[in-house]
């Protein structure tokens, strides 16, 4: 199930090691373009034969990888337009980018498109049947954003598709406001901060020009090979590329974590839940198929300030723990360490001596032994009855938006909020777009939505009618798509299904408290104090019951929390952030009693820093219970379970050392 | 008394809300380019027209604003001259701007002076004689600061009528260090770092030549209608322009106050003496004429990193605390809050809403009544015998030296800190640029006076010699107009008046401390030890008597406060800086006394966070009181008086709420 | 002994003032382009002719620059091919930066050359018999850096010539990683932060190219003038410059040391340690030869954020201190502060007033006086057992990875760290080069020497085979000269000598803390647990014996301090950084006893802040005794001494006061 990535560079490598290491696939060919077109239009594929030859031999499936990550400098010397653009500073023209580094070409250039579609298809022509291949693994973690004359001139032609004529445009992005109504398209730039609107369809082009790129560059794998599945490796909730729109032109979803479990010992509970949530929403973009972990290190990175080392054990456990939350695989990266260049020092299979006693490549090889063990988990689902909206498109306009503080623009931390009460629970959680469904869900999370599609608020409204339980927050519904605040008061239209009306918001500096009451006799049993920060919105509850009030400031006894009950349903209304997760924990900990919501491992209390994920087939049903914790957790089971690691029978109290893990047969 | 500001965005307004708000006038046309002409040569005053007949049938009274503030996207388009330049970073040559935001025409390009006299006359030529043109509001917070070669020509220009030859320009710039001596015009740049003179050449030539296009833009207004008064909003202590130099050109001073009262609670007192300091220097800008609080927001800002709300009452308070300074009206922005845009969520009348039980709409509704009843002070004057040198051009140059710390650099806290030892007594101050007459007054401070123009020293002199008290601090008489130091020993010519010789200047850490300790007999009964910080001068008296010594350091028993017996007068010379405000409150509380000076409210001991400031009219004599403080404050008056704001009389002691006022007529 | 340096705008100062400080030399003409050829073509001697004239009646030396360190404005408007060129932010192309400041001209630029060798031979025809020239002063603190296309070519001609083919370069800097084979030499630009092999070969050519600009416009000089010395100021570790291969080139080293004493006082004996080791470091660049502290401020400079005045004796103290490591000479910046420009509040010997009672005047005067009786020990060399290899082109390597933190890139605090156990024991240390001869020697000392130079290794095992000690650290042995990791396991080259392998390395963050802990019986008594941070090598013992090991975290046990007997000496690897210098005190002072390595001053013992450093000619021995000490010490000398500054006998008790300096003669 582990996968590798090599490089031309370890042509010559001991596939011997590989073997060692229990690696049964390889990724290749990435930033390879130098030496497969070490000059224009001559070709060199020596190095891939004899690798996908070795890996026939070893019964390896490759995951071939195209080059486009990095051009090549006689590309870049010959056709500059092949180079980004970029302002160096406020506001002034953006000038040309030298060649350098990665991922730093212009998506739109027509050469570029084009010398892509060349090497793919020389790839395609000489791969396409070869036994070994199994994926195709297009470019290298795209990113976006170039400003060159022909993004410019896309970027109005986007506009122009988009809007149809000026008229609109001008509507939408307020342009009245400081006299910039356009009256061609062609004054159009691509960058004035004081125009947010603009600046949110700077981000959906570059989002989609980068896959547009990418579909162009995939073509003529999809025409020559269309048997083979593509993938591209993703960056969890990276900002600039709206992976929603993205997962639908991807066969497999796949991504590159590098969870830091090797930095303060102190801060690995946190780190495991924001992967864990990074993880949750990669399987969650094509709608709960598992996904690949494309790249992890089994050592330290060499990117961090402070690169501590990854104590013993950790690599199994963020390893055991993609695979808990969907991934049906492991990869690396790197195999070896380079000797020389800027990644010399990342974490790899083999460390630059070769040597097969270097901790880091016992422990991949005694992970391999393992993962082999975790055949009928491959295909599993995971079946979750809690979504929380996490909209690209929102978090986008969020962090335009002028007013609101850092805190409040920190969209994944506050989806977090949400998350980490279910996860810590043992309860499952997709995430879903702004423009999904919401059927089958029991639970549905708004987190500073700022942003509502067209319709959502008739889609909530449907799903609490017929029983579904919404919540919603301060920040949730205050602009349409195009950055306009609605009007009818807010949160817009979401304002029926609450029952409320947001009269004005609260920003808090971080030392500074405001408190949640919880009313006597309040639903669900909600009771006590609770101290809030940061956002405190000041609330009207219209036909919404006040399940809370505030403790403090001049809005004291004002609603805090509030229910509507709407059809068979409710719809919540947290208007506080919480000062820490003791406001979301009590609060989705009451919802999941009254919801009667189903836990992975519903016969054993989780101590803090232990979670419980499930992934089920039609067959079987897999617990994943991961410790952790620096330190060992005492576990009891009222059920008998077997471990799929160890074989062996587990139940009774346990003993789970630091990151331990078990996968329990259920 | 109220006025408020609605763009080309709120054409369809209903003026019903704005009678319920009691606003009688409104600023209009700010940025409105676009809309006014909206290609080259076609123009549309369709929403002007619009608003000026309802005004006129509301008998409210307009101040109708030029656009230039804003370029329209057209002409920035096509006359790539009239965007300004800057260069992009560490002495790189200057590049063109993109167009984006506001504020940022270049101020030399004679297109952009063409365009605005073409719009301005039509606007003068239209509304000239309309019954509701009340004022003109020329462009809108002006700045500076453009390095295009048009700018580039006009500074050599400014330069060569200043200096008429090189020769002179060499010797003021003190060139010949590190080889800059110029031999030819064309060889001048604006920006070298390592000319500290010419950086404030720069900057007065920057603040000359947008009062130059100011002037240029008001000319077709002055020629058309010679009777309509012209404003400019300005922006307090703002460093880029020397308001000083501007106030002289227009006939109306007005600003633009967004006082953070809406920020920590503990902050408030100091947040009020700041900006009761602003206002008495927008009052003083033309000799003590009432000015207008042209711009100010009912509710939060938008552009604070944190933006709390105001409390209730807060924006009364800061209302009447523009009056009690010399305001004449209280003017808002804005009028409602845009559904786009970059300020769609600053504070506003109207809410997006639009409803009139909004709490700002509410809050501003009563002031608007309340305001009704202060006619009587309308043209009343602050009569102060206290006066601050605050000159721009020494703050340029103090700022521009490479040496004394930041704090030292810190004018408008230095300024400050002898201000608020005056305004918690209720005593008047004026501010004063440092080529201004002294007579009159009975205290003269300057602070941190860093540049003495020609001829200061002698104007003290005369003042001290027939009696007047003139104090001056470290980092006083340092430098001439063109920043050379004076070569006869520092204060430079004022060390005859002063008695002393500065001898060298030590900076502190912030951490560090010193004492003032006051010599047993010292004048004015000044007594006890003193926490100095900063910056402590080292001192040798000359003629003066020492008043106080450094308790610290190896400078210890040397002097750190003298007096010099000059005449009539005495010239204090106070060498260092208090570590907190309890030096300078007890040198000036001292001082006070001892120069009997009078204060607004004679009769009642001002609490902390409470001050009295007065407005007198030929008929009356007005007494604001205003408390800052987040808590109710006792007041005991000997003497009976009548509130204006509520009719009835105030005598004995009196609660005053939290943020609560009293308008008293003595 | 004393020397001053006057720019043209002091042509008019009185002598009568540099006698009576008794300054005996004076170093003119720096940045006096402007003055000296105000036209192209056109010169003027005239302020030169009269200095030179009035120093010969004075019998004063004068060290004569060349104007080369700033451009005269013509000259920059004329060629603009002379001003730097740079990238004014993230990957852009580079730009041509303003003429502005000073030390920016190109290094590369033929016209620039050109002018420097016709006025530098001006010059020598000129002045080169005349009897006041004692030697020539090339340029001014060279700085390095230009990104023009001259330069970019010459970079190429310089790799061209290194690397002989493109095959060599691509394999050197690794090129294959990121697609960046060149193909061309045309294809290689300057900057690329993902090769870091070419960051470091840009650095060295950057150094080189100066360096080269530097012989060139020497050149007229040693033609003309063959027996008239060459010195230029350098800058102490200034990174950007390679002072080793400079020192090859200039006759007298000499430099600019502007210690902070006038800063926080508790900083005082820190600073004092790292200007003893950069006055040590110019000792050692030409083997020991004296050199010149050619540029020191007798007051404040104005350059730090906060200037402290200097203390009363501080100014004695640092100038003493610069003797005391191997100058023979104490020089200023500047005799008198300009009136204006942007060092105007600079310290100088004198004041803008002129005044002779100036405290800095008198300070100079005084140690002027004191400063000629120290005429024995001009010539004396200092006599080291101790070396430090501070390889300037190994600190570039190490700073341009990706991987190692901020600590353990600061070459210059390890070196120190090192240092200080010496110098506070009096023990003299000499620097040394990654290419130098380690005969001589009983202690090499290589920390964080993360470059290896060919050869290095195997003059150690030489070293130590003949009874050397040898000390390396965590990141001493990890690449080659061009950055490739040694693949034969880590240190390299050292594993053979130390008999350990580096197995992986672990960082700390600053407040996190492991142990050292001695074992029991370790050598040379060494005993006790020392708290480590920052850097933890996890090593496997090979032929070493654990001396020490770690007290905490998963390699707790693992060793920590190892000592390889190897041939009749010793090699130590120390594998952890301390936390503070406990750990680096106990190590180095057992081995200074173990050594018997000799004290300065090996009859008393030294306070804390009290240091010893020896000079020695054929005939006399003398020993510097300074306190840094902001407080008087009592030392207790067991012999009889004369000091030189008072010819009073030492002896017995004796009080130094604070600041306070012996020269005894022993």
């Amino acid at each position: 199930m582990s996968i590798v990535r090599c490089g031309p560079e370890n042509l010559g490598h001991d596939f011997h090691q590989i073997k060692l290491a229990g690696i049964n696939s390889a990724s290749i060919g990435i930033f390879s373009w130098s030496a497969l077109e070490p000059e224009e239009g001559v070709f060199d594929f020596g190095f891939v034969d004899d690798i996908m030859a070795r890996a026939k031999r070893a019964k390896m499936a490759i995951i071939l990888a195209t080059p486009s990550g990095a051009k090549p400098n006689w590309m870049a010397q010959k056709y500059p337009e092949i180079r980004r653009m970029h302002s160096p500073g406020r506001n002034v023209a953006p000038l040309r980018e030298e060649q350098c580094g990665r991922h730093n070409h212009c998506p739109t250039s027509p050469v570029y498109r084009e010398k892509c579609q060349i090497i793919n298809a020389k790839l395609a022509e000489r791969y396409g049947g070869h036994p070994a291949l199994a994926m195709w693994h297009v470019s290298n973690e795209y990113g976006a954003g170039c400003e060159c004359p022909l993004c410019q001139a896309a970027f109005r032609q986007w506009l122009e598709k988009k809007y149809g004529g000026l008229k609109a445009l001008n509507e939408a992005w307020w342009t009245g406001f400081w006299a910039h109504r356009f009256t061609d398209w062609s004054q159009i730039g691509m960058t004035d901060g004081s125009l947010p609107a603009m600046v949110v369809d700077r981000r959906r082009f570059d989002s989609d020009q980068m896959l547009d790129f990418f579909r162009a560059e995939s073509a003529p794998l999809r025409a020559i090979t269309p048997d083979v599945p593509i993938t591209v490796n993703m960056m969890g909730t990276y900002l600039p590329l709206d992976y929603w729109r993205w997962a639908k032109h991807v066969d497999v979803v796949s991504w590159d974590a590098y969870p830091a479990y090797h930095d303060r010992p102190e801060t690995a509970v946190t780190t495991a839940g924001r992967f864990s949530f990074a993880h949750d929403l990669n399987r969650s973009l094509k709608g709960g198929k598992p996904f690949l972990l494309m790249e992890s290190s089994p050592g330290p990175t060499n990117w961090m300030q402070i690169n501590r080392l990854l104590r013993p054990g950790q690599h199994r456990m963020k390893s055991l723990q993609a695979v808990a939350h969907g991934s049906d695989g492991v990869c690396y990266f790197q195999l070896r360490k380079g000797r020389g260049g800027c990644e010399k020092f990342h974490g790899a299979v083999i460390d630059h001596v070769g040597s097969e006693d270097d901790r880091m490549f016992r422990e991949v090889a005694a992970l391999g032994r393992e993962l082999k063990r975790l055949g009928p988990v491959l295909g599993a689902r995971t079946p979750a009855k809690v979504a929380i909206v996490f909209d690209w498109e929102s978090r986008w306009m969020l962090n335009a938006a002028n007013g609101p503080s850092a805190f409040a623009k920190d969209t994944d931390a506050a989806a977090l909020g949400h998350y980490r009460a279910y996860w810590k629970r043992g309860i499952p959680v997709d995430l879903l777009n702004g423009d999904a469904k919401l059927d089958g869900y029991d639970v549905v999370i708004a987190p500073q939505l700022y942003m509502l599609r067209e319709g959502f608020a008739a889609r909530v409204e449907r799903f609490v009618e017929k029983g579904g339980t919404f919540v919603a927050t301060y920040l949730t519904g205050i602009a349409n798509e195009t950055d306009l605040v609605f009007s009818g008061g807010l949160p817009g239209p979401l304002r029926n299904v609450l029952g409320i009306r947001s009269m004005e918001t609260d920003y808090l500096y971080d030392d500074e408290r405001n408190e949640v009451v919880m009313r006597p006799g309040a639903p669900m049993a909600l009771a006590g104090v609770y101290p809030a920060a940061y956002v405190c919105d000041v609330v009207r509850a219209e036909t919404a019951e006040v399940v809370a009030t505030y403790g403090r400031d001049f809005y004291a006894g004002g609603p805090a929390i509030t229910v509507n009950h709407f059809g068979k349903g409710e719809a919540w209304y947290v208007a506080a952030a919480g000062a820490d997760d003791g406001l979301l924990d009590a609060f989705h900990g009451a919802l999941a009693r009254a919801r009667k919501l189903k836990r992975a491992l519903p016969d054993c209390d989780l101590p803090a820093g232990v979670t419980a994920q499930v992934r089920q087939t039609k067959t079987g049903r897999f617990i994943f219970v991961i410790n952790f914790n620096n330190d060992p957790v005492v576990l009891a089971f009222k059920k008998t379970r077997r471990d799929l690691l160890t074989g062996r029978a587990v139940s009774g109290r346990k003993t789970l050392p630091a990151y331990g893990a078990l996968v329990l047969e259920d």
